[in-house]
């Protein structure tokens, strides 16, 4: 054990990590080789993995505690694109070997913050210090029951398609964190900060959509690109109508400024919306769930023979369907 | 999606990876949001997460390959030492952005080679270009009978301890590969390497050991430091005889040439045998399981009162078992 870190990784466990699995007793403390976990009879396990890189999904210097909930909503946000409630987490992280108390501080707080708002406590993971960028991996486990899990190949044609919430602040906000989107109120600049650094997993609206949604998946890649992969699993073609499409104030503001950046907010991803496709009939239905939870849902096209997507109102945008939404190796 | 690398995400799940989802239908093909599994009644789910980092855990020049398949081996020990059943694995690669073909299509084939071999089926994943070392984290989905789930914890005073195959292979093999150990057979060379780059998680015999053993783990920071961990969680301490550890012959050969090299094999990780305790009267029970599975399985001590860790055999020896057993933060 050395000078410079704060301990090794039996410390860093025992000081911030395994407090976070209290009240889970099948996480054993974080001491054993394994969690164990109950899934009742009549539900399926759901597991989601995503990993994020520094520099590459989050900036370095963005706020530890933000960082920490981002790992764990981006991955509540794939739960909640099944319909499964969380049962837990399993968090794998690769920390620079000078992390320091001042930074895994927060960053603990941040993970505690989140476990507790979103019922899934810390029941397993593995810290190991690296020569290169803080590297998290995450596992949520959730439950689901059986037969009825939303799956991005359900959709049928006739369907409406539905967005929740606003689209296209998750890639505006990263403008801003980069400091190169210019000319916003500091009050929308902050918005969309927050909706880069901290989304909204709709693990409730998920849940009630099961029975009512045929297909579902989470905004990730970018409305365009994930409407795409509906349609690909599905066998079946979308067209989409661009006006349509919820902006929030502050995203309406920088349109405002330059509409050239339009066409960015439906191939941008990150907005971690829920994207799903329901029969007609179910739209009165839809709508009162949404009231209840109050989130905002808005119907922006429909499921059409065929393959591909159409996008109404599209023409002039420079829409790149096929190679839409963000891709990581380029 | 520029010119040096072979694709993006995409592309590189559905080339390499998807392929290795066969015979798990609730993996979706890998093209949905998250994986469905179904944990049969009575059963609980184990769940254990390990991240492995190019020059911690393995070498940046190892065979893809063996990487593929150690980061599946450390994780199915996890399980191995809980006495669960392998269900199906998630992979979070962070892989560097020139990641060629030619690393890959070994590194998928070792991945399938274990899949294989130990039943276990890639269910979903991750994929993501960094500028940092190749980094790999794997989640390991298992089961268990409800109940029966073997923990670091059901230590008992008077139990014998246990352990399968030979220890100290792995930080042995480790010194081959960083070309500091010298003067050893090529043969035992290279059986050492294959330890090190290639464990054997225990998966038969860890099933066969509910009911029979009290306490488990599987040794990976150390035959002390992980007795260590049994002895801590189960509120007892333990009598380790020095000399009743099983070596290899290419261990014993590495030992003939320089005695002091015996205490790094007590203390030295990755060795990814079980280690167990058990009652006294299960000897001959034990025993017929370890020869109907092929597997060597030696008594090298005791469960005592008390706590701590006391080695018979253990004097000018110069083990610091205090800080005994691989720490990855120094």
């Amino acid at each position: 054990m050395g000078t410079n870190g704060i301990g090794d990784e039996f410390n860093l466990i025992a000081k911030y990590f395994a407090p976070l699995a209290a009240g889970a007793p099948g996480a054993l403390g974080l001491t054993d080789d394994a969690a164990i976990v109950d899934i009742p009879v009549g539900e399926r396990l759901v597991a989601a993995v995503d990993a994020l890189v520094a520099g590459v999904h989050f900036l370095v210097d963005d706020p530890p505690g933000d960082i920490a909930r981002k790992i764990i909503r981006v991955n509540l946000s794939d739960l909640a694109a099944m319909g499964a409630r969380p049962l837990g987490l399993l968090l794998a992280a690769v920390l620079p070997r000078n992390v320091s108390d001042d930074w895994m501080g927060p960053f603990a707080a941040g993970l505690k913050a989140d476990i507790e708002k979103f019922h899934a406590p810390l029941i397993g993971g593995d810290t190991v210090a690296g020569d290169g960028p803080l590297t998290l991996s995450l596992t949520a486990l959730g439950a689901v029951p059986a037969g009825r899990a939303l799956t991005r190949g359900g959709a049928l044609v006739g369907d409406e398609i539905y967005v929740t919430g606003t689209i296209g602040d998750g890639v505006l906000g990263l403008g801003v964190a980069k400091g190169v989107l210019k000319g916003l109120e500091p009050s929308q600049e902050s918005y969309l900060l927050e909706r880069y650094r901290l989304p909204r997993p709709r693990i409730d609206f998920g849940i009630r959509l099961l029975g009512h949604a045929n297909a579902a998946i989470d905004i990730s890649d970018g409305l365009i690109a994930d409407l795409g992969h509906i349609c690909e699993c599905s066998g079946v073609g979308a067209c989409l109508v661009a006006q349509a499409v919820p902006l929030s104030p502050a995203a309406q503001a920088a349109v405002g400024l330059d509409e050239g950046r339009f066409p960015n907010l439906l191939m941008g991803g990150d907005d971690y919306e829920l994207l799903f496709t329901s029969a007609p009939e179910n739209d009165v239905a839809l709508r009162a769930i949404a009231a209840e939870l109050a989130i905002d849902v808005t119907r922006i096209g429909s499921i059409k023979e065929g393959s591909g997507l159409e996008v109404e109102g599209g023409e002039g945008l420079g829409l790149n369907i096929a190679d839409g939404g963000y891709r990581h190796f380029h």
